[in-house]
């Protein structure tokens, strides 16, 4: 399984009264990541959107906090897709300075219709790619 | 002009690593304000946008900042429709503990439709009720 | 085991273009619910700070996407602390619209020294208010 | 005077239920904007603190939104310091989609001692390479 390595710069945007990165802005570097990583393999949130009417969300999010990341600091966000189904992808996610891990996390994303936000199958073109990938 | 004022809780998400609130969060205080000025006069973003197919937006703004708030204190923001337009208002909002004026802003906001973001004007009822509360 | 309910209203700030609340937001409602939760047995973080010398951060967290919250919906968040340990704590937190629930959360938080973050036991008085409370 | 720009990518984070960037995300990318100007001319925020024992802190801000900015656009923001004054900069800024700018704003920054929060004087060596810049 291949990973996808994208930067995250720590501004003042992110970081709290406690002095490090507020604990909620992860979730925003973890999904910089994804689509980041979507976007390598092709395909863009909003393309999705207006040419096939689907849309990821999250479902499900385990977030393990290890060390605090910091004001200033240049990390990376590694992400790789753990498992493939018809309509969901589960990704392991980390946040690392050089090689260690700040912060984990196990995503689980599905594909659902834009207008009816039921989930949908990824479409085989998608799919075929994600595996390729992997 | 009459004034309207709103609870604001400081808390971790709003501060930064300088140990207090972080500049862009006080336009988020200011828009509660707006927002539940509308309310407070019997209308909702919500509603104005699916029954009248109209948004308000931010055209421009500015702000002051005098002096920090600070984490976990309980402040208020007090807003007042300073000048009604047929299309814009033009508020003057403050951020107080107490008497205290923590922040001030001018924020201009264009009533505008929904789905060609042109601006359109304040219908009769709602300038009417604006009228009567200033 | 007691809980304790705290109103989130959903402003412009909380939500994204994919027209409901951003999945990062629902930890920004989740802390404030613990916050005040803190508060209402008496114990406010910047003065648990300033005179105790301690911070509650957060370790782990895991959050269930069930039904997205709406822009200008009230709701109310709904925490309870499931567990207690000599550092630890383990919040159990709901968002519900009424009797429905949005979203959940298992959220384990650890008092650590200020200045140290390490781990510290939580002082015998807070968790006889907290025993008290359950 | 030189201007220096930097890229800003729009993520889901940034956008609201409107389907454009909320009003208050500007604000981060013009922080941004400053911090990478201030990092391209040998300067970092957190170095600035821990060995000169100075933070720059907003005092006021005007910002005008002219077209929105939308999800998934890569866009420039360039900055310039406008004036530079004994403890102050006026900076001039502006969110750009390649000529197109989409927001602009003059921002005035005071150099504060970071205990205090005091307006001191800006270090001779880092005023002549701000002034070797413009």
């Amino acid at each position: 399984m291949s990973s996808f390595s994208w930067p995250i710069r720590i501004y003042y945007e992110n970081t709290d009264a406690g002095g490090v990165v507020y604990h909620a802005e992860y979730l925003k570097f973890f999904e910089r990541g994804r689509s980041e990583w979507l976007r390598h393999l092709g395909f863009e949130h909003s393309q999705l959107k207006s040419e096939h009417g689907i849309i990821f969300v999250v479902r499900e999010l385990t977030i393990k906090y290890l060390q605090p990341a910091r004001f200033d600091e240049l990390l990376q966000v590694v992400t790789s897709a753990a498992e493939l189904g018809r309509s969901r992808i589960v990704f392991e996610q980390k946040l690392q300075r050089g090689d260690e891990v700040l912060t984990s996390a196990t995503v689980e994303v599905v594909c659902v219709d834009a207008a009816t936000l039921k989930p949908t199958a990824i479409f085989p073109a998608m799919k075929q790619r994600f595996l390729e990938n992997n």
